[in-house]
């Protein structure tokens, strides 16, 4: 037998000789194997489980005996007869090399584990969060070469973990003493790794080898509402998600009523600061209450938001967010002590990471989505869409990304709508008209069935019909124009031009029938002139966004569109682009991405490099001013029809056939005192 | 003429070519010569003024012509006209280089000037603070080019003034760009740069050109009195100094009686933070109405203080302190806000410095002293002693520094003594007996005549004579042993053996009789035996602190003697080596330092890289403790004659007579039971 062995890893296939005796946790680390550990090779976390390979390999040229590995010993017995292990496993800092060997390191005993997310469209994460527990045996003290406690706390993290600069707060230096006295000098640490070059920080100690939890929140800032995910950061799990009301809605519905309430009220912004910060607590409090976790165990807060909340959250007045040139007061992502946002139902040394904005009306929350999405990954021209009530808008691939924001207004989430209403059970979700008798069919959310199938009555008993909601007026629009019941340029014919009674005179226009009180009680749903023009102005912005960067790009079609954001994932393909309110693309590459921009935030929560790759990302996107962009208002109006009054559509023209039909109002209308509007 | 010239700076000597028309603060920074400017060369600060040198320089060789700077300009006119201007003088960022020329930067325009102290035998400090203002002009926003108004504040300090990642606090982020609108994209700001690889950080913001005030404060945190110096920071000059009683006085005299407390009561470490703390904020809002100073102008603060305040002040339990190891939670020196530690009499964000402690017993006082003394840079080997209730004790030279700590009690300071007083009005603080006549002698805190003056009497009338404090004491004890009253072990003899009526019966023992109360109807003060075995203990400690650091270096004497300590500065070094406090040296080489901890706190609030010096140096300091070297025992013992029983004082011999009596006690005293005590 030589003196010494020949090591392979599995699945990495990094190998290397070491000395016989040499424990399979340092011959990892030493080749930079990614095998766990938290206690650093003292037989006490058990993350370094492996499983050894024998006999034959003759992909490798070897053959691995029964003895390459040292004998099972106590430390592992003891190990598997309290907390139990898989047969065949090993614990990797205590079995030693003892002759050439095929280690193989089973996925959960990676540090940098993946997370394989539900939908195969969407990449993985790999875990890398910021916050990580260390176990550490520190020096006891020595009269002959006196140092401070948290000198030596320092010294054996650079010696055991090879950590660098490390500062701490004073509630960790006020119990150190007693905590280090507590484990008999064995401590475990929670150890923040600042982003940059900033220094390395101790948010918290426990004696001897804490197994605790190890928690972070992703919270996605929104205008209406404030969502959060409660993930673990040791596996990346998803434990909880929720989401409250932006209590904000009470000074303002839109984001630029807001700024308008912080103009008008001395100390707006600091009550609409107050009131967020305080729901962002209560949010805290509940989704660590639902998952059954200790707030004091949350560590790491990462806020993905658009501009103006972005200040409101942070404190600062968002006036000049409201008038040219919509500077940012910081544009930069900031990390900071959750408690300088007065949120305390976190650890009390809980860190905050805020994602960068992309510019004035272009927030974190885009730099999300692109940290989500990563169009500047893409081999092919990719359009992605955030809706709300405003649009975000992403374009390009891998040569270049621009990014522009587009004021679409609240019609697309059902305000400003006649029966219009927020996503909730009542509200008509899907609708679809019969194009020879005009009827209409529909969906309403709470039930998967169809206003015509057999026990729909029932099934919507609880709810009622109660309105129509932002993927439902889409859908009735690009539906009413699909059966003819509106021509290209917006307007609803007459009954008698249709062809049914449902088209109804309203005023001095005319409106469709959708739904009839009669048949429930419910109130009667129709869809106005006023509805549509409100559509129309909404989608004209948001087509309006995507021209002007296609046209930043020289390009006349995409590849692809990715609709995001919570609405985004409700929105039928066929009919959005039948409205036109994305330009064309084969119907099966326009595709949603569901919360993109909560999906960043979570990927910012658990990977620590993401947070250096959106920055980067970031300062690399062109950026793209709507309203000083003079040809955003020529491509608004030529927007206006259904689905455009120029572009081609004709990946759209093989599946649907739009009826080239053409109506009078009743009578003029009143469309000119009607402006878009930012927020 | 050529197309540059040369131009030669005095006092520093630097030259260079430089083409015609570049501005002499150009020239200047291009050279590293230390001109000063606050507003980058804009003609605001007026910090640049020069003196061009015409005519003849035969040591340089050149001829320097009327011409050889541009002409007296409008800028220059306008400032002189308004604010001053000394004849002669030039804005060096006004005046461009046109021929050769010679010119002198006034110490005023230097930006590390030198503070003279007043002392010749102390060094000076050379101005270079953690803060500054710095003035900037920030590009406006651009819409095609949209980022943040902080991401443009950095990139001009970048730009104008070579500073690198910049952080900031919310405060400043709320306030931004209101102050920048204010100022029209012109602002000062308040830059702290962090030691080590710390980041610099704006801690304030003004519109505009501000030249405003800049102080820090340099706190000496003891034990019973704390005291500060105001300082301005773009000068040095201490503004005003004033202290007060340390509050937590009330929980114990002396350290030890502090950490009994805070081990034997719940909590009072928390109430001793506390009265500390508040007693801060009292002192700096006192010293700052006294300078006529704004709170919110100072943004530095400097502690030094002994390792029981030091971790008192921080909020951390001293309880580790008290028993062996005596451990610190904490050696290095800590960086933070001031409001961590909630001083709030400051500005909101102002940053405060702790120096480093050397060891469990020898606090960032010492170190303090050692940054103000600097014992590793002598040539000579120099005992450095601050006198205090412990002493600590800075032994060496270039080679190599020890530092120890050594028990002595308050004794020194007049505790525990019969008739002891603190140093005030009232109290003897000199004394001398004629060795004939043994008839005392004395003078009073508050009048510069001696009991035997004529009009003493009146120029006591108001204090009295109310008691001795430490000096007294120490020149009582010292002119009685000179004057045969006392024998070499410390026994005072009867008024038989001595030949005094003076020397009366005490209990079992003499006492000698200072002041008769008859006198003036005060107090009667004696020195008693008790006083007498106090001092002896006291100065026994002191000594055989010392000694043991000479044992560790091999030496049996030192070249110089420094006293640091507030208390030092009134010690006459004669009596002290009588008394045998301190090794034998020659008598003028023993020196007072003042209050050398409180000079080196002064020393790291000026001089940031004063910081980094004294970080280094303690880290090699050798530290000695004390209560674990065996031959410490045997050097109290031997220290307890009067001056010593086995160590020579040659020095001393040649100065003063000390008679070769021997008296023997009326009873055999009570010693056996006192002990010394650590705190």
């Amino acid at each position: 037998m030589t003196e010494d062995a020949l090591v392979i890893f599995t699945p990495s296939g990094k190998r290397g000789r070491f000395a016989l005796g040499t424990p399979v946790l340092q011959a990892a680390r030493h080749l930079g194997v990614d095998l766990d550990s938290v206690c650093g090779g003292r037989g006490i976390c058990s993350k370094c489980q492996i499983t050894p390979g024998y006999g034959e390999f003759p992909k490798f040229g070897i053959h691995v005996d029964d003895e390459a590995l040292s004998e099972w010993n106590s430390v592992e017995e003891r190990y598997k007869s309290k907390r139990g292990m898989i047969d065949g496993r090993r614990l990797g800092c205590q079995a030693k090399v003892m002759g050439d060997v095929v280690i193989d390191v089973p996925p959960e005993s990676q540090v940098h584990k993946q997370v394989i997310r539900k939908s195969a469209t969407q990449r993985d994460i790999v875990m890398d969060p910021a916050t990580r527990l260390l176990y550490i045996e520190v020096a006891e003290p020595d009269m002959h070469e006196p140092s401070g406690d948290f000198e030596r706390v320092k010294q054996a993290l650079a010696e055991q973990w090879q950590v660098g600069e490390v500062e701490t707060d004073l509630h960790v230096l006020r119990r150190l003493q007693p905590v280090l006295r507590k484990g008999e000098w064995k401590i475990t640490v929670a150890l923040h790794r600042g982003n940059h070059d900033a220094r390395d920080r101790i948010l918290e100690i426990w004696p001897g080898y804490h197994e605790g939890g190890l928690y972070g929140l992703a919270i996605d800032l929104g205008s209406t509402t404030i969502a959060a995910h409660l993930c673990d950061l040791r596996d990346g799990a998803v434990l909880a998600s929720s989401g409250l009301m932006n209590p904000q809605i009470r000074f303002g519905e839109d984001l630029m009523s807001r700024v308008s309430y912080a103009m008008m009220n001395p100390g707006g912004d600091v009550e609409m600061t107050r009131a967020v910060r305080e729901a962002i607590n209560a949010l805290a409090a509940s989704i660590a209450a639902e998952a059954k976790v200790a707030s004091a165990d949350i560590f790491e807060v990462v806020f993905v938001c658009n501009p103006v909340m972005h200040h409101l959250l942070l404190g600062i007045d968002p006036v000049e967010l409201g008038q040219a040139p919509f500077s940012l007061a910081l544009s930069g992502s900031l990390s900071l002590p959750a408690r300088e946002l007065d949120l305390s139902n976190l650890n009390r040394a809980a860190q905050v990471y805020v994602l960068p904005c992309i510019a004035g009306h272009v927030g974190a929350d885009c730099a999300a989505v692109a940290l989500s999405e990563e169009p500047g990954k893409s081999d092919d021209m990719v359009l992605i869409v955030d809706v709300g009530t405003n649009a975000e808008i992403l374009l390009g691939n891998k040569e270049r990304v621009l990014a522009c924001s587009s004021p679409t207004g609240p019609a697309f989430e059902g305000a400003q709508i006649s029966s219009g209403q927020r996503a909730a059970p009542g509200a008509i979700e899907r609708v679809s008209i019969d194009p020879v008798t005009k009827e209409p069919r529909f969906r309403v959310i709470g039930s998967d069935l169809w206003s015509d199938d057999p026990g729909f009555a029932d099934a919507i008993k609880t709810s009622g019909i109660t309105g129509i909601c932002g993927s439902g007026i889409i859908e009735a629009v690009a539906e009413m124009r699909m059966a003819g019941v509106l021509d290209a340029s917006g307007l609803i014919g007459s009954a008698d031009q249709v062809g049914t009674a449902r088209c109804e005179p309203h005023g001095r226009t005319h409106s469709y029938l959708l739904h009839d009180a009669s048949v429930d009680g419910g109130p009667v749903i129709r869809v106005t002139q006023g509805d549509i023009r409100a559509i129309q102005l909404a989608k004209s912005a948001l087509y309006a966004g995507a021209r002007l960067l296609m046209d930043e790009l020289g390009i006349d079609h995409v590849d692809r569109v990715t609709l995001a954001g919570a609405f985004g994932a409700h929105i039928s393909p066929k009919h959005a682009m039948v409205l036109g309110m994305i330009p064309d693309a084969p119907l099966e590459k326009v595709t949603s991405a569901g919360n993109a921009a909560g999906t960043g935030a979570r990927i910012a929560l658990c990977n620590r490099a993401a947070r250096d790759a959106i920055e980067a990302t970031v300062h690399d996107i062109v950026k793209i001013e709507t309203a000083i962009e003079p040809r955003f208002q020529e491509h608004f109006v030529n927007a206006n029809a259904i689905p455009h009054a120029v572009d081609q559509f004709p990946n759209l023209v093989g599946v649907v056939s739009l009826p080239d039909v053409s109506y009078n109002p009743a009578t003029s209308g009143g469309d000119g005192g009607r402006r878009r509007r930012r927020g």
